[in-house]
């Protein structure tokens, strides 16, 4: 029997996108294929080269990726469909036989490298950083002589793909640092509501509205509705114009969630609805009673009884 | 061939309600039935007595007519279905042959005399006030004796009805004073919009909710509609306790309207909805273009779209 | 020892307003002057013949006491420096020897007969109504035969002064019914914060800015300040103009009351300040600590430093 | 004669850095310092190696440089003093005699990566993106071998210190991009208001409040304040915490900011004020006239006289 789906993520083997991808249920026993950069690995699913894509969106420390949050907000056709959660933790690791008091030269993506410098101030004062393209790559260019290091910082994992020696663990600054991942497919219809939903949009800020953002939090707060996320994003086109990544508590298919994206749509000159699915934590969203689906309905009710006496 | 249906107003003859209901077209070459007080009108409307009533809701001057507003907020089954202004000027009238410099006591119903406190400052400053029941009352009383009065302040349409001396003219404090009065009927569907109209609402504030006030405006500022008329009123059981009466711009045939509604109802233990009527100033609303009935449709169809691709 | 010190209240004496004035401390063997109407009392303290005077301000069942509210809103040099609470009952009284069956006409000042209709529907149903101009004016009324009625709705103490029948007692419609007073005097700096403070404020709002109302009351909500009254009051000149009564917890030495009267001052075109002094019911006023002096000065600390480092 | 002041700039010599250097006034005719990160430019400000430092903090495209806010937000005793514009272009260099057509391998920073992809696609479509360090190191490793590539991306500089052929200019997505530098001393008194001032903060968000940021934004709008730049950061402790960088129009010496600051303060359990500045663009403010100074002393005068009339 041949596996029938690709599942895209940044790859190389090893990275922590890798390892979100193995929480994935319907990408278990399927092709998984690395891609170099989330624009391919968004295209492989728009041309149907893949089923889905798996991208890292956010981490504790560094925030809201943005080459992901912008290459979200240029793509079309497209949505979020589930959402991952990984620990981040970091190894230094080095070829067979390097000793730690031999290293000055680390090559490590920037990101990690972000994460790491506590660390490395108290451990190597001295060191230089080289810059490398992923918590993969880092190893590969010391093992290769690629990159002009005697170490690397990588992800735990690239010590079942590589031949190591790992010189400490757990080097990260923050212990409890997590990135979260989203799982990608061609647009369909939103997972059915789970109770403990969660549903992203981009929302472009008119530029005319004085107040814009003040006006578009409102949209969500008379509707009782939850931020998890908010990120603010240049449009580009000048300084001072924004569009904002939003993670909101709650699915499209209930009423409040449904009234405040009409809300921002009326609003807002793009509304992009990246998707709604159920979340990494599963923990339930309970809004109050004057927004549940029922009073929804009571309201709707109400107003018709009002309209035909 | 007999008058087919009634008319009820504050009476008796002469007052401004009956200027009012003369501007009703329906109401013309019908039955016209003068009442005692308000909550007899609403009876009137409620058994069937009659057809409609005319009731002063609002003035220049002392703002909200309370009995009314009260009265409504305990009405069942009734409609506002029209509204129609009038301008208020008061005459100084007296029994044939009295001059200015006669009088010392002066018979007027309350809201009358407050309108014109400055011109009898002015022009008889030792006066006392005698209570009448209306601004036709205060005439008859000073006619017949009942009170014990020199003059009375009466509507100028009195001396179509009353043998008297007019002693001054013009006599309130406020030339542009006009009074409000609303046509009620029994509940019907709202006559169509013209795009000239007004919703009258009665809102009760939750208990419970801290800055109350504040999100109850909000109902209708996130839906861009414009308040003419916004007076608290005492709910009854306990000092601090409000609700509020509000005239608000718009149709609830307008989306935006029906949307402010199906809000206030979620959050509001108690909505009374008075009734969708043509403005008598005949002013139009001119909503911005996301408030408008096509922006909402718009919305909807986005919405509809996104949950099933 | 000739007593020194004159007070003028709403007579004559029986009323509520006399029951409130002797629960003034200051005013205990001091004079106490009747007189007809708010503005004569608002008069003797301005002109110096009475050191205060009490005015009853708002009932828990017609809300605010609009004619004081506007004589308030006209006033010049004044001060609220204390309020009182009153439980309102109402006896129904009749000359010696007068039985219930034999009452159809009742007199009764109109907030008073307001506040028993339910007693008189059920049981006196086919009475007719006649004004009077007070809660002891009515019983006199009766009895010297001046109004044409056989009744009278009166205040409980009007027994103490008039020899009458009390035909029944208990005859409000609320039987938690309470009538709050103010107690007035010339313009004197605020007396001390007790930690339980109420300030009284009638600001009118500006004409040209939209949402005039809800900026006003986020002047309060953002210091978390909370209302116990907002009543709106037509300013006059045209509809729709308001300017709104207040009483808002705290005290004008607060560091945020302050904060927020200087901001109400910088939005209004006109900002009344009645007054600030301690609540009747002693109940105590707990700022978040976010509002408390101690974070003000905080703050204000801070600003100082960042100026100067 | 010696000079006197040394100012730290991200270094290599010919970056756009260095041409915000060049526009700031006392920084002429001095030492300028390259160095390699922002840590090591700030740290030579707060040990005083360096007068002053520039930054790059904002650009069109990417929006605020996060590794800059971050750094800012974790210095003490450092104030932004002014801020500069550098139109951003970008050139492709490479040895003398390479043709494009030889191109396959090309060194770039990140960011300048990010901002040449669709001249690159239209271009140079089977390319490669080999990282480096800076717009100028891109260049030099080309030049020296260290980067496995045959062009470099870097800043139009780079042909005054380097020798190369420029294979294509203005090959940058969006022709007026622009990066915003603010120029760092140590905490002294802000410069003098000039009417054209702009405030820079970071203010972290209270745990408990829920709407906080809506909080956080109203008190600027409370105040009349537009803000230019709003970025979320994340604080680093755990998913859905966030700081906010803030460039608000006006100085601290201006009442309403003064005034925005102390209610932040107030508010919020960390704001850094990072200082106030003439704007690049010397756009002028113009409050409300409700906000201005004199509007803020008006109220403060009137609340003295309340409280000793």
């Amino acid at each position: 029997m041949t596996n029938e789906r690709t599942y895209s993520y940044l790859g190389p083997a090893g990275t922590f996108t890798e390892v979100a991808l193995a929480q994935v249920p319907e990408a278990q026993g399927q092709t998984w294929k690395p891609v170099a950069n989330v624009a391919q690995a968004l295209a492989d699913v728009t041309d149907g080269t893949s089923t889905g894509a798996i991208l890292a969106i956010e981490n504790t420390v560094d925030g809201g990726v943005s080459s992901v949050q912008d290459a979200l907000a240029k793509s079309q056709g497209l949505r979020i469909v589930g959402e991952y959660l990984v620990p981040v933790s970091f190894v230094l690791v080095a070829p067979r036989g390097t000793r730690l008091d031999q290293v000055v030269d680390i090559a490590a993506h920037p990101v990690a490298y972000a994460q790491c410098l506590e660390w490395l101030g108290a451990n190597i004062p001295g060191h230089t950083h080289v810059i490398a393209g992923s918590n993969v790559a880092s190893a590969i260019g010391v093992l290769d002589g690629s990159l002009p290091a005697q170490a690397a910082i990588a992800a735990p994992g690239v010590v079942k793909h590589y031949d190591v020696d790992v010189l400490a663990e757990g080097i990260g600054d923050n212990a409890d640092a997590v990135t979260r991942f989203v799982f990608v497919t061609r647009a369909v219809a939103p997972p059915a509501p789970t109770g403990s939903d969660k549903t992203s949009l981009i929302v472009e800020l008119p530029r005319e509205v004085p107040g814009a953002l003040l006006e578009m939090l409102e949209q969500f707060a008379t509707r009782g509705i939850n931020l998890s996320l908010i990120q603010s994003r240049p449009i580009g086109d000048r300084l001072g114009r924004y569009r904002f990544i939003i993670d909101a508590d709650g699915h499209i298919e209930d009423e409040r969630m449904a009234d405040a994206l009409m809300g921002l749509k009326r609003f807002s000159p793009n509304v992009l609805f990246l998707g709604s699915y159920p979340r990494a934590d599963r923990e339930r969203v309970h809004p109050e009673p004057r927004y549940s689906d029922a009073s929804f309905a009571a309201a709707r009710e109400w107003l018709r009884g009002l309209r035909t006496p």
